[in-house]
């Protein structure tokens, strides 16, 4: 089967790797020419256009899209829609907003072209050896193409979830599900930091991956930091985020739908952005006021 | 070896059994003479009196606690205490509070009996079949026994963590990612049975745990629970707690750590044991009072 990839970025390019592993022909174009020639290397052909790739392509055409969410993935998706007939399918495997999706989706149809939209996790390793792949759209062109999500991810990790959108946005509250348990694991080391212990971190992640019943992928992750920084001293606690909790959140007040933790998981992380807090100088200002309790001068 | 067993209950039992799995001479006394008959059948020896269960037990005398925490644990130690003689060990397994695990070692500690405060995870498969402990206690009394834990646990399963207390404190902390993850996992899936589409949740919760970042153990129970009734309709989401979560809260509160994800979790447990709160009411009354905005009558 020949897949035509657009994108070689970390998730990209362990894709074609595991494309290539299973005797796909893969057809692959980035904007960075040098990560083109990497996995020509590796076996691939190489595009240096979308425009080259799309030619190459047999029809009726699989192009799989794994580039950033956002203005990148919408140029990409508009120009293949330029480029692509009907009867060809995009398969979206980035982190795109789910109503993104549902819209492209709508807008390739008119043309006859097919959209899958697939939520990708497993980090990099998962889509270099196994991922897990969550697909939304329409389940014959799901069902034609199958095979390409058996290869590509471990046993039982894909599924045909429903409509178009449906894919990312299993994707998107996995990721808000993500939030609450790193939130959880990273409070519960906060506490054995604190307490009148002097607990070996890696060793405690260690025995709660083994027949506890928090273990778990990400205790495992937590056992691995631990073991190369024992007390992370070489980091801040800084916790960016990429946006999917941000929009776990947004849909919840859509739905009116109570997700407490999962909200306070995400504003948890806004707080470790900043040193101080305008909240915490009016609460201190305000205890000044009424009970005359002293402030810390900036 | 010979242990000594106080306690039939689900863990106890299913600890006997795994102890009789690995060859050790098992005394066990329950106040429950039919769970003792019970045990007997499977070769273990029966002891209808904690006294009796002494008596027949050699010396240095090893004796598992396994009894519900509280006064039930305190009145059996208090027994034990009468009963043994310096160079004895106690080993006390259940969900006791660190503070009392540290007070009990002090005091037995004064006539020379030893004592491990041993937190067990993994439920009672893991006690049947191989379980995860966090002991606490004096380091050689814990490696002069420590293979009676390699023996009950998974591998890598057990560990020492620290001086008296340590083993309940880790078990606790424990329990409190727990209640995060749980509450995080539960969120996720209130979301999705919110949304536009129709998710099938044992098919979602299967290929969260193949492949991708949030697969865990409590993941395969929710894929579990699912499998029994699809949209769980057969219970109300009434969450109980046994107090390991609120003292993880009691604990923070006491070392000014700031858990909130942890705390709001147990918060959220208590919400869903009443049906209507006052605060509701409180909240509705204000909006009436300074909006006009409608309430609903009682």
């Amino acid at each position: 089967m020949n897949i035509g990839l657009i994108g070689l970025g970390k998730m990209g390019y362990n894709l074609a790797m595991n494309l290539l592993d299973h005797k796909y022909s893969v057809t692959a174009f980035d904007v960075n020419v040098s990560a083109v020639d990497k996995i020509k290397k590796e076996g691939a052909n190489g595009a240096y256009s979308i425009a080259e790739l799309v030619e190459t392509l047999p029809s009726p055409k699989v192009i799989w899209v794994m580039v950033p969410a956002g203005e990148i993935t919408t140029g990409v998706i508009k120009e293949l829609k330029e480029l692509l007939s009907a009867g060809d399918t995009i398969i979206e495997g980035g982190n795109s907003h789910y109503k993104d999706s549902k819209q492209r989706a709508k807008e390739l149809g008119e043309k006859g072209i097919h959209f899958l939209d697939v939520g990708t996790s497993g980090g990099t390793s998962g889509a270099r050896n196994g991922a897990c792949m969550m697909i939304g759209g329409n389940k014959e062109i799901f069902q034609s193409i199958e095979r390409l999500f058996k290869d590509l991810c471990v046993d039982n990790g894909y599924m045909f979830a429903g409509e178009s959108g449906s894919g990312h946005f299993l994707k998107m509250v996995h990721n808000g599900v993500e939030y609450g348990m790193m939130q959880a694991i990273a409070e519960g080391f906060e506490l054995l930091q604190k307490s009148e212990y002097n607990f070996d971190n890696e060793s405690v992640a260690r025995v709660w991956n083994n027949g506890s019943v928090i273990r778990s992928w990400l205790m495992e992750l937590t056992e691995n930091a631990f073991s190369k920084d024992p007390n992370l001293e070489g980091i801040k606690g800084v916790m960016h985020s990429s946006g999917e909790g941000k929009w776990t959140v947004e849909t919840a007040l859509e739905l009116q739908a109570a997700i407490p933790v999962t909200a306070l998981s995400l504003m948890m992380r806004y707080r470790s952005l900043e040193e101080d807090t305008f909240a915490g100088k009016v609460v201190a200002s305000l205890r000044n006021e009424f009970g005359g309790h002293s402030v810390e001068n900036a």
